[in-house]
Parts: structure tokens; sequence; C-alpha cells
């Protein structure tokens, strides 16, 4: 380490003095719901009744973020502050109340006593705010209610943002989470030319909610080989004597700061990039530092016992009460804000200005930099058509090549990311535009087809956790970003996406948060064309998931081929603060739609497909709806079928783009509303749906429907193994068979005519069934199947 | 490395013949399904029409399970083999089909050449096995469909299995997974003394589908720092010629397997149990070695071009069908197999025998081995009420006693786990018959209430995934558990959730698997009690998910009360083959039942409380239905509030606990007929379903009931933050006074009487959310609101 970046005493004690400010405010917010200022003595009346919030990692929290201003301030530095602990928001929101931007913002909550009374009173208490970095927390792009994404969005934030760095403080319980375990690996994905620096600060505060965590249980030894494995540099700052801490940190950080600048002018430079050891921190300090040591004779600073309030029953037992007054004034508040309870100039002085505040940084509040995508038309990608359902292609290679063109125009705010299935998901084209981030090593043989560049804008990684919470990260800073994975294997985020629906949920209501990107995900390799993997690789539900958030967010479309898949896409690419679930297989499909037949189908988001129906405007026999690719060419072919039987049957054929136009129009924007719905559905005929999904999620989004009670739904119904595509379509009853024998079932008029025609119509769907069987394919006709 | 260890020569030829033959069956399982011994020159005909497989992970597999082969003979080793890369079936399969088990199981796939043309056809074919290792596969508790599980299994495996010996190859690319980086950190909470050991062979492959894998692309000294950091002593197996490789790979597992000995010796000896550093192994060779070096000029072998088929359209291109001939005969296979297609005596002889062969050992059909746990009296852990609605108690405390009771009378084959929750559940009493298993180092202070042993039986990570993986483990080798864990996180293993349905639902499928313990997943810290954690912490959408899978799986269960819980518990606990999802708050609540009417409402699983209704058998007004404790007691309070102002109301209370009991009986097992659902919700009065969950769930159970159209359900609509429980039921309209409104609302004759209570009732709704807004607190008379 230097020698020669020394902290001057003068500095020093005011790095103290702000911190106790800090400190002092955190276990204000925990506690009191008034004399903020501990002018009068503490009573029972002043504590709040339900005392509510996390202490435990607050003053470390704190310490870091009160360090990081004095980098800002002494090298100018752009900064991005990332609280990782779960629960640390006193830590976080009592330095941005100290350097104003929480008053600037929420002007009842002012720089004086009144203000602090506030503040204090509105932490953790309904109508209030929480105990996470939640979206009205100013600075902040990571709430930090789930554990575990701190330092993928960290790097997404860094991401093209050269000149920022991104200082993530680690949990040490959320260290022994999947999602942040694997996510240390991010290092060999940033450019240290092209991208900003992430410096990660693990915070061995020691102890989780009972327990010790693991990473603060293991020799030195280990703890340094793991990060020197992970790829990086670790530098420790380990105590409790919070002069001597402070010595420590400001020269760690200043060195740092200053190795993270080195590796970043040598990359710029114009030298061959390679991947450096970047340095990091580990901080290893008491949990609860600087708060009651012992409560009741129990240890309680550097323990479990300080994870959430560290005294209980203030207000009912003297002593404890005596202990808090006497806790509280040992930050001397006296000597920290001045008469009217503002912060003394001296130590106000401290903190950055402006936007270089953490709090105010610009990047956390991503909507404000975003700059529109520069699109090409979408048109130009169009599949042409011989006419509907006459031909075939694969959904997502066009798509690829739209994707590769807006990559080429917008070359510093948009990346593509996908586990290591762009090229498996048909959208390899992109390559063409830019290759995979990659700055692990290289060997010859990357050359024939490796698709692999230092400087690449395409994210790889077979971790869905690190690209989400990439892109998230990557979004929230006010980028684009496109997301393809597997369709069963997008249940390993649920978790994830969960909790960015509800972060965008809650910063659609905080005013001064300007729109972001809306998170677009392509799910794809979907259930149907997973008949040779298998029962594990068929899971369609993730869509039922996304229906349970907020219908202010969600958006589902299924695409049944290029065109559509093309024009959805170019809508959610350019909207905002959605997230745009978009189910499309990649394999080859019937093609329906020209193009301008596909915009208007698209824009509608639901239709009659007048070519399939031969009602002609009339009130229809039956109604055949289908919603994704295969479900869409079985009902069809069910309508060649019927129809060849059939002449006279009288069949309307709707298709569904836009899941949401189902639901009432009160229940979501899409909505229909029930007269639109009826004058698709009708209000008495029989309605076969085949869907996509589960079939359960349709009759969720329909019960209140007039014509409910007729609907039938066809979907997944958690039957496979190995098979063919139509023989799995045949095992879950979606097939062109099962739905024809479904339309003459709920005609009475057919009932006696159709049993023959049932009757042949199951022998053909077991001599399609056992030709799969001898042969391992579909029959060629059944296979090659086109609208006749 | 020990230098004593050494293959003779005549092993070395036996051990590389026995891994051709394996090479060569796994080659073959792909592309014949004629011709399996090449006694005639290959022709199109032979090879089959889809070509299906991936050939990449599996020599590398067969490689790890020969020498295995050889180390369980030595030693007489018992040894369970997990294959974590995805899709590596090939490689396991032929070395399973060679030691004679798949025969003994399959009498159709004998070890002659039509059992290999059969076994060749049906591999990865309609009605034939997947190419994971599918609980078909003889020697499998793994799958490996989904990718990062494969240590946490094998923990779990190892766990209170002091003699066996888990071998588990990960796979580079699973090995980039958020579960599989933080699952090396099991080896903490292993016991050398009581526990078995868990080998892992990190197979660096190179390559996943077509990128190069990160831990493949990182210095050999990070590498090795990455695992001595999570605590093992890595060994490095690396090369590609076969004969070199055979001698180090024999020599190194050799001298893990001496080292694990001493290890266990050593802790067994009676001293200091102290965490070892346990050997791992690091086998670095080509991907799809000895496979095709190049196709087409490209390079194939030890690049991604490998991983699935090698060579395409061999049936169309003669020089791919010549080159695949080549490619097959390079294994000589007429020195293998006698003129039978048996394989030779002199090879047959090198697979160990009966239950020693991987494929065959009971720890994989671990049901074979499951003894049912002894069980205290339930009933002796019932809460005593003055009578129903009059009293409150923490609902888990219960459990957590009759837990610490079954824990102490099955200290080898029960464990419970739960992500540093099991305090905060207030399940805390298990620790008075167990500590946490914790292997890392100690401080002083875990003295006082840290609750830590070497040979603790609770386990406790911050990481659901390693529990879940390890508890599934543990099932399927037969032994039982519980885990419980936070309602909204739990949906961090939902994808995990959906594996073990899916390999559960195959499993019973499959004649000789034994029937396994039921995985048991208490779901607490629920949605209605995230009041003060906010908006992150409420997701009741667990159900939505488990709901998908199959009906003979899933089991769903929310006791209202303690006693309730306990009879749920109790089921469970015994239950095999189950998931049970059980939902139950930690936090105090009402206590409905007494023991003997809580047995009768759980064993129905759904019921009228006579108490809470005055119906008195005839048809009622409305039905007030409710499943969850909060729903439930709002739902009552509901009930007082009609009554005081309609006194001749006849509502009847309908109380769910089993939730399948609502689906019908064609669908679900448990699902009521339509005339038991008819007579307790009527066919044409209002009903109004206070559920826990996302409402539509119970519309999705329910829409084929006669009363459907009158069944109006509240719940959660995602609607919250920072709030008291009361007025976070309001805010979802699950609360009270929203239900009274809503009864009112839907009786006619109460229209016009009962506009005035309405407003009463709304003026009163707010005065509480008011009030809670002021003092951060519910109104006294909500919170301690009884039954009267």
């Amino acid at each position: 380490m230097s020698t020669e970046i020394n902290l001057s005493d003068t500095e020093l004690r005011q790095i103290d003095a702000y911190w106790r400010a800090c400190n002092y405010l955190a276990a204000g917010m925990i506690y009191l719901r008034d004399n903020p200022l501990l002018r009068e003595p503490l009573k029972p009346e002043h504590i709040k009744r339900r005392l509510l919030g996390h202490w435990g990692s607050s003053p470390g929290l704190s310490f870091a973020y009160v360090h990081l201003n004095r980098l800002i301030n002494k090298y100018d530095q752009s900064v991005l502050f990332i609280a990782g602990p779960g629960h640390g928001a006193p830590g976080v929101l009592a330095p941005v109340y100290l350097e104003g931007t929480y008053s600037e913002i929420y002007p009842n909550k002012g720089e004086d006593e009144e203000g602090m009374r506030q503040f204090f009173k509105e932490f953790s208490f309904p109508g209030g705010i929480g105990s996470h970095c939640t979206p009205e927390t100013p600075g902040s792009i990571h709430e930090g209610g789930e554990l575990g994404y701190s330092i993928s969005h960290a790097f997404g934030a860094a991401y093209d943002n050269p000149d920022l760095l991104v200082a993530a403080v680690v949990g040490d319980g959320e260290a022994e989470t999947a999602a942040l375990a694997t996510s240390w690996h991010s290092n060999k994905f940033l450019n240290p030319a092209r991208d900003g620096a992430v410096l990660p600060i693990l915070h061995l505060n020691g102890y989780k909610i009972n327990n010790p965590t693991l990473l603060s249980r293991i020799s030195h030894q280990e703890l340094e080989d793991l990060f020197k494995g992970y790829g990086w540099t670790p530098y420790f700052v380990e105590g409790d004597d919070p002069l001597t801490m402070h010595r420590k940190m400001a020269e760690t950080l200043e060195t740092c700061l200053l190795e993270i600048r080195k590796i970043q002018q040598a990359a710029r430079a114009g030298s061959e990039v390679v991947r450096p050891r970047w340095p990091m921190i580990v901080l290893r300090s008491p949990k609860g530092w600087t708060g009651p040591k012992f409560v009741d004779n129990r240890k309680v600073e550097g323990f479990w016992r300080a994870h959430q309030v560290p005294m209980a029953e203030v207000r009912e037992k003297p002593a404890h009460l005596a202990q808090l007054d006497e806790w509280l004034r040992s930050y001397r508040p006296e000597e920290l804000f001045d008469a009217n309870g503002s912060l003394i100039p001296e130590l106000k002085a401290l903190a950055p200005k402006g936007p270089r505040r953490m709090s105010a940084t610009p990047h956390a509040n991503g909507g404000v930099l975003r700059r529109a995508l520069r699109m090409p038309d979408f048109r130009d990608y169009a599949a042409a058509l011989p006419g509907p359902g006459k031909s075939v292609a694969e959904n997502t290679r066009p798509l690829g090549l739209f994707l590769r063109d807006i990559m080429a125009e917008n070359m510093r705010n948009f990346r593509v990311f996908g586990p290591d299935e762009n090229s498996s998901n048909k959208l390899d084209a992109i390559y063409g535009a830019s290759k995979k981030t990659w700055l692990a090593d290289y060997l010859p043989e990357d050359a024939d087809g490796g698709e692999l560049a230092t400087d690449g804008r395409v994210m790889e990684m077979l971790s869905e956790h690190t690209l989400e919470g990439w892109l998230e990260g990557y979004l929230l800073t006010g980028r684009h970003g496109f997301f393809s994975t597997y369709e069963a294997f997008v249940h390993v985020i649920d978790s994830m996406f969960n909790q960015h629906a509800k972060w965008l949920a809650m910063m659609k209501a905080v005013s001064w948060r300007a729109p972001v990107s809306s998170l677009n995900l392509l799910i794809t390799s979907t259930v149907w064309r997973q008949d040779h993997n298998g029962f594990t690789h068929q899971d369609p539900g993730f869509l039922d998931v996304v229906v349970n958030k907020s219908p202010e967010i969600t958006r589902i479309y299924l695409p049944p081929d290029v065109n559509c898949l093309l024009s959805v896409a170019n809508h959610c690419l350019q909207s905002t603060n959605y997230i745009n679930v978009i189910v499309c297989d990649k394999q080859k499909h019937l093609q329906y739609l020209d193009m301008d037949a596909a915009i208007k189908h698209c824009t509608k988001g639901i239709g009659i497909w007048e070519w399939a129906s031969n009602d002609n405007g009339s009130e229809p026999d039956a109604v055949l709806a289908s919603a994704g690719d295969i479900p869409t060419k079985e009902a069809l072919a069910a309508v060649v079928l019927l129809r060849e039987h059939f002449p006279d049957l009288k069949i309307r054929f709707v298709n569904v783009v836009d899941l949401y136009k189902l639901t009432p129009a009160a229940e979501h924007p899409h909505g229909l509303s029930d007269k639109d719905f009826d004058s698709l559905f009708t209000v008495d005929k029989p309605v076969i749906f085949n869907f996509h999904g589960y079939p359960w999620l349709i009759h969720r989004l329909t019960y209140r429907r007039t014509n409910h009670k007729n609907l039938h739904v066809r979907g997944y119904k958690e039957k496979g193994s190995i098979n063919t595509p139509l023989e799995l379509a045949i095992q879950n009853e979606i097939d062109r068979f099962s739905l024809a024998i479904d339309v003459i079932d709920r005609i009475p008029a057919l009932r006696v005519a159709g049993a023959h025609v049932k009757e042949k119509l199951r022998d053909r769907q077991i001599e399609c069934r056992n030709y799969a069987y001898e042969n391992g394919v579909d029959l060629p006709e059944a296979d090659n199947w086109l609208w006749p």
C-alpha cells in the first residue's frame, strides 16, 4: 500500500465527527419520534411505540459512505453507491440527509430540528419509508430487500460508464447467497477501456440475524485465496477502533482508486486490453459498531444481537431508556448540529457538491440520462410470405438481424444478454455488430467462430442471476437491453423478476424518478419444442408468476410468427417502466401474417384471423382461439380437419398476441372491454382456446367474462418426456385431433354426425403417435403441415 | 502425491479398454438404431433419423466412472455417483449398461446384440429415455436437467452416511451458475466423524454450448486459489493422452480416497472435530474427448462444436457416414464385445459387484433404505384454548417443540433446514435437541446463545438454493427433513421446486423406485405480517408455482392456528413422494380449534366452523370463507360486525386448510366432489372468500364449480409498503370492514338498510388507518381483537 496517503489530524477529526452524525441519525431513526436532538432528557413518549429497523450494518455502511465522500472530493470522482446488506437503510439515509439531498427532494424533512423529527418518525413507519434503500431513497438503484444482487447490479451500472466508479458494499450474509457467490466473476466481463469500475467493499460484519457469517469465520488465508481466485486483489481494513480504522480506510480507498485509475489509463492508452486484477476491500468491523456493548449483560456490539433493534422495551424499562439516552449522547449531537438542528458548517463542507453527491448522482435516477434508442425500421426485416400459413421460418432469426442493427446504431447504450444461448436461440446475427464480451483467457481456436472480444457488447455467462442483475443495473442507470433465455429456466430468476417489478411499481410512484427503459425478456426454446430435451425443460409457468405483479408494470406477448415478433420487439424496445415478456420459440414455425397484417394484429393485440375463419362476420358455431406458435399451428390444423368433415360448420379463428387483452379492462390497462371481448368470443358459443402455457392461466384472466362458462382451454398439463413435437402436443391434448374432437363435442348438432369423425380422428392420432414411437420423428405430413 | 500408487500395465490396458467400451456405447446411443456392433459397414438406414444427445461431456463422465470402479474394487468403498453436467447421460448410461444393472432392470435391454440395439435406439427417442440422468437411470438421484445442484445434492446424500463417498462430477458450465458457486461452501457443514465424504470432480471440459467456460479460462493459479479459498485442496488431472491420463487419474483418485479416510479416521478416533481441507479433483480433458478431431475441416474435439452431436447429416452425407464409421471403429468394438454382443469377461470383471456397483447402490434408490420416523404424539404439544378465537399464540412455537422431540428420537435420519431463520421463525426450541451444524471457526461469544455445534443437525446457511439441494439429496437417499423459510424468498428456489416435483412425478412411474419421504416446506414470515419489512417481503405467489405441478405430487396446507399446524405437520412428516407446502405465519395469531377439533378439521381439510356460523344447518344468506391465519381473523371480525348490525343475517363460516379441496375431484386426488362443494358453498348464495395469497388462485381452482359466479375472492393485490397489519389488510381489502361491506353489497335485501352501516364501516376503516399513520401501530382493540 502506498505510504504517501495520509489523513491529516483535522481530516480525521472531521470525518469521525461526520460519521458520528450518521450513526446518531441511524439510531435516532430507529428509536425516536420526538426530541430528535436530545434537547431534553429522553422520556418514554419520545420513543416510537413500535421499534423497527436494523442497526447492525448501518454504522459500517455510513463508514464506507463518508470515506467515499472524501475520495469524491479529493479526486472529483463520480461515484454510485450500492448498499448490499439487507435493511441497511439507516446507514445510507443518514448521510443522504446530511448532504441535503433528502431535504431538497422531500421539503418536509428539512435540515432543521423539525425536519429531523419528521425524518426520524417516518422511518419504518406506516405511510413513511422502508428500512431498505427503496426507490424513495435518493441515490439508490438497489433496494437490497432481497439479498444477492449488489455486485451484478454494480457491474450493470458500470458498463459503458467509463468515468463512473460503482462502490458496492456487500453484506457478508448476502455473500452466502447463490446469486452473489457467482457474481464475483463479473470481472471477466468488464472492459477497463470502455467501462467504469466496480469497487466491492465486502463488509465482514460477522453475523446474520442469528448466526455468524461464513466468510467471517474462515481463515484470513482462505479469504484472501478466495478473492484472488475470483480474480480480485483484496485489501483488508480490519479493526474496531474508529480512529485507526478511519486512517486505514482512507488510505486503502485511495490506494484502490489510484490502482483503478492506473488500470484504466493503461487500457485507455490504446495498448491491448487484458483483464486486470481489480482491487476490492474487505472491511471487517463489529456488527452494530459504536452501539451498546452489552444490554442486560448480554453482548450486543460485535454480535448478532446487534442485527436489528439492539435494545427493546425502551418505553417500558427505565434502564433501557437510560442506556439509550447514554448511547445516543455518546455521539455528542450538540457538537454536530447547530441550534437550528442543522449540521454545523465545518461538517457540511465535507459532503461533495451538487450531483457529485452520491445521493444526487444522475446515474441513480437513470431515466434522466436515458436517450431513446436509434431504431432501424423493423419492417425492413420482414419475412415475405406466399400467403398465411404457407411457409415456415425460424421465428427468432430476423429478430437477430434487427437486434444486430439496433446494436450497430447504439454502441454505447444497448446490450444483449443471454446465458450461452444467443446462438442456440438463433440470435447469432447479433455478433455481426458486436461480439461477446470476454476478458478471460483466449485460445487460438476462438478465432474459428468463438465470437469473443474484449470490447464485445453481448453478455453471455451461464448464470441467469448474473445476467438479470447486470441488465437491471444497466437499465436503472439509463440504458437499454434485451435478454433472451430458455423458457423452463427463466424460473431461476422468478424472484429477481418479482423484485424488479416491485422496484418499478414503487419507482413509478416517486415523482422525481424519470422513466427507465423496460426490461425486455424473450422467452424462447419453449415447452412445445423441448420434446427432445425432455420433462425438465418443459415449463411454461413463468407467466403465472408474471401476472401476479402490478398491471402497471407487466406486459406479456405471444407473437406467433416472425413479423409479429418483430413488431412486438420494436414496440417493447422503445417502451419505458415495463417488464415486457415475449414468448416465442426459436425453431421453424409456420408464418401467418405479412408485415402490414402483423402490425395491425399486434397493435390490436388480439383479433379474428379472417383467412382462417368462415363465419363471414355472422355468429359462428364455435370459436377456436390460440396464443403461441405451436398451439396456433395445431388450432389451424384442427380448423382444416373440421372443414374437411363439416364444410358448413362456421368457425371463427381468434389469435391472441397481447395476453392481457383477455383481462377485464378494470384490471389491466390492456384489458378489452366486455363488449369487445364478447364481440370476439360471442356470449354463448363454445370457445376452444389453445394456449401456450398452463391452461388455468387463461381461466384466471377470463373468469369474469360473459362467455366464460363455454371457454375450454387446452395447454401444457405437465405431461412430457422424450417426445416428438406432435406427440408432445397429443399428450397434452393441444394437438389438431384433440381440438377437432373438442369442437365436435361442444356442438350439439354434431353429436351424432360427429361420432364417426371422432373415431377417424382418434385413429389418426394413434397412427401419428405410433409413427413417432417407431421412427423417432413426426410423420412428414404432420411436421410439414401448411395451411391449404 | 503419493508415489506408491501405480497402475500396472495390465490394469492400464484394461481400464482403457473398458473406457473405450463406454465411449463406443455413448456414441452408439446418439447415432445408431441398428447394426450396433458394426458387424457390417455403416449404412444410412442404421442411423437414427433425428440425431439427439450430447457427446461433449460423455467421455469425461465415463472416465471418472471407470476410475471410481477401480477404487471401489480396491478399497471396497461404497460410492454414489452424481453427474452434474447437463445432458451427460450417455457417459453414465454406458457404464451402467456395461455393469449389467441396466439389463437387470430393463430385461429388453439385455447384454447382447439385440439388447444393445434396443439400448441405442431408445436413447433420446420417443417413448424411450432422456438425455439426462432421469429417474429411469439406475444409480441416479440427480437428473442434471437443470444445472447447478450437483454439489448440494452430493452433500445431502453424504450427511449421516458415514461410510459413503459421494463422487460428484461438476460441469464447468454448471460451475458458473449461482447455485453451484455458493454450494462449494457446503464443506463448512459436514462433520467427518458422523457424515460421509463428498469428492467433487470439477470437469474442465472447456466449453458450454457455444462458449468457453469461465473456470477453464482463468490462470492455474487463480483456479487453485479459488478452491483453496473455498476450503478445498485441489488436485489437478490435466491432459489429453488417454494412457497418461489414466495413470494420473488412478493415482489422484487413490490419493484423495486415502486422504479422506485419514481425515475420517482422525475425526472418528474421538479427538476434537475440526474442519478438514477435503480433497477435490480438477479434471481438465478435451470436450468430446476421443471423438472426431475435425469435421468438415472445423475443429470439433476440444472445442464447443463437440457439445452435442459432433457430426450432423450422417444419413445424407456419405463423407460424414464414413467418418462416423471410422470414429466408431476406432474404439475397436470387436475387441470389447464377444460374438454374442456381451462385454468380454476380462472387462466385465472390472466392474464392482452387486450393490457396490454405483448403478445399484441402494443410496440412489433411497426409499429402500428409508425407515419411518419415530414420532412423538403431536397431541402432546397442543395449545389449550379458553374457546375458539379467544386467545392468541405464536403458531410456530409448539411446532418447534414437536420438531425438537422428533429430532431427539431420530438422531441419524432427520434434519431441519432454514436460511438463518429457525430462530426468527420461532422454531428455536429445536436447538434443545440438536444445534446448528457449524464447522467454520468459533469465537468465545458463540457460547452465549450461538447454538452452534460440529455435530449439530440443524442446517442454516443464507442460501435457499444450498439448503434445498441438501434436503433433496438427503430425502432421495432415504432420510427425512423439514425446511422452513420466508414466504417472499421461497421464490428463490421456484425452479428447484419445479425440478424436484418433476423428478418425483417421473420417479413414481418407475416401478423399481421405492417411495421417498416427502419434501416438507414450511412457508412462514408471511405476507400479512411483512407489514414492517415492506413491499419486497410481500409475495404469497409461490403457491401459484406449486399448483402447476403434478397433482400426484403437490399438497398445500394453510393451517390457521397452532393445533392445525401440528396436525398438518404430523401428517406431512409421515408421508412419501409429495411436496407438502405448509403456509403458516410465525407471529402471534388467534387460536381457533382445540386439538380434537383441529384433527377433525385438518382431516377433512375444509369445513364449516359452526361456532362462527348462525345458519344452523339451513341455507345461509351468505358464506364467508377463509384460508390462512390473518385472513381468517379478519373474516371472523367481519362476521361479528355483520351480526352487530344485522342480527338476523344467516352467515356460514367456512375455513379451508387443504387448498386442493377446492379443486374438482377429477383434477386432484384431494378435490371435493361437486356435491360436497355445493353443500358447503351453496349453489347460489354470495360467497366472500378471504384468501392468504393472490386472489386469482382461488378462481383458478374453482372456476368449474356451480356457484363460481357468486364467488368473490379477496387476497393480496400487490399493494403494500411499510404498514401496520390492519392497514396492510385494508390496502388489499381483506380487512373486516371491506369484507363486511362486500357481504352487504351482495345481499339485495341489505342494499337499502346497509347503506348507513356501510358508511359507518368506512368511517371506522379510515379511523383505523389514521391511527396507524399517527401512531405506527394498530388500534389496540383491532390488534387484540378476540372472538366475542
